[in-house]
């Protein structure tokens, strides 16, 4: 089972996401792609760690994603947060983000055990000026589309309730 | 009856949210959260004047939201315009607007007349530069997901329809 | 049949309007509102065709959307790519674009073949500091309702999947 989560910043995607893979039998293995690097992202990963709280074994992935998936097929559901991330960290370090994203889509059509992603909407404010920014969400946006095709299911989250379009 | 009415600028909610406070028997009451320090501002209030006409009783609630709606239940039923600028003017005037938040929650759950209330999706944009931007929109993800959990009934609106996600 | 198809950056808008059109028989119709301004632009424009392939008959409509739908009546379903797009040329050239939605409003009820349109969802970031990009999200945000309302199906895109909303 593929779920992907969708939604704006602070949608209640992460404690969704995180009941759905608690759900399911197993030991919960939280993939976390997001890297402590400044004082703002070192406090978002502790305040998500504190509400995650005993069972989970975590995983920090900033790159890897298609082998850590590999790896930690059969030691039970799989909490992928986030896409997004994922994605800012392949283009931070010149890597070939679109044949990942299609690397990624394909691993997730042979998985064994369950994995849930958690990715953002960051394509309906105004077009940004900056030429960066622009490349990036276009790049999201097919990055969306891509694992959504692979996915099962796909759920998109409004004031912390989700919608189902998939 | 509390009703959340969400989705991004001039997508239709405040005239979706009128017309659902008029269907309500009773005088309607408009709490108005916005202040008019401005010309943009106050031509936007008056526009708003302007559709509303003449059955409404207005009050002007920049700050006080919770102490409005105890003194107007009863009179009819209310619609509260919006929450996104009541949050915005809590934290220039350097209140606890996760207590206020918290506040306001609780208070929805003991109302007699019934409560509409409009707020904006603001966090389906890129990640904006300016941290004071980045608080503001995690606070609105907050209060957003904490009012609809109150609400009886949230609804998103995209090119003025409305989308039942609870 | 007039279908309104709206959604973030990269959300499948395109595509899944051309699938739409070509479902329709007739030779379809390509009325794009781009214009090739610069590198960035026209390499967006040389993607899009090259996905179309051949049936289509593409028409370049920067400004005159009304007379293209009156000239296009009867040769083949159209597919107008994209009205934010529209608005903005609208705009620069310093027309009177509310006049023109009006009228594209009332032209879209007196159709024969069908018409497709696609348009930009762009008001669900933080608000814009730039006064030129609040008057722009606005009127946005009102072209899309006007078309919403003179339409008689509105799909919501979300990561390639329609979201009916009428």
């Amino acid at each position: 089972m593929i779920l992907l989560i969708t939604g704006g910043a602070r949608s209640g995607k992460s404690g969704y996401a995180e009941a759905r893979t608690l759900a399911v039998p197993g030991v919960p293995q939280y993939i976390a792609t997001a890297q402590a690097r400044d004082a703002e992202m070192s406090a978002r990963i502790a305040a998500h760690q504190a509400r995650r709280g005993a069972p989970w074994r975590d995983h920090e992935v900033p790159l890897e994603l298609v082998a850590a998936l590999a790896q930690t097929d059969g030691a039970g559901p799989r909490l992928v947060d986030c896409l997004t991330l994922w994605l800012a960290n392949l283009m931070e370090a010149g890597r070939d983000w679109r044949a990942e994203g299609l690397a990624l889509a394909k691993a997730l059509g042979s998985q064994q055990s369950p994995v849930i992603l958690v990715t953002n909407e960051v394509g309906m404010g105004i077009v940004p000026d900056n030429a960066l920014a622009r490349a990036y969400r276009d790049a999201a946006g097919w990055l969306n589309q891509t694992v959504a095709e692979a996915a099962d299911e796909v759920h998109f989250l409004v004031s912390g309730l989700p919608l189902k379009v998939k």
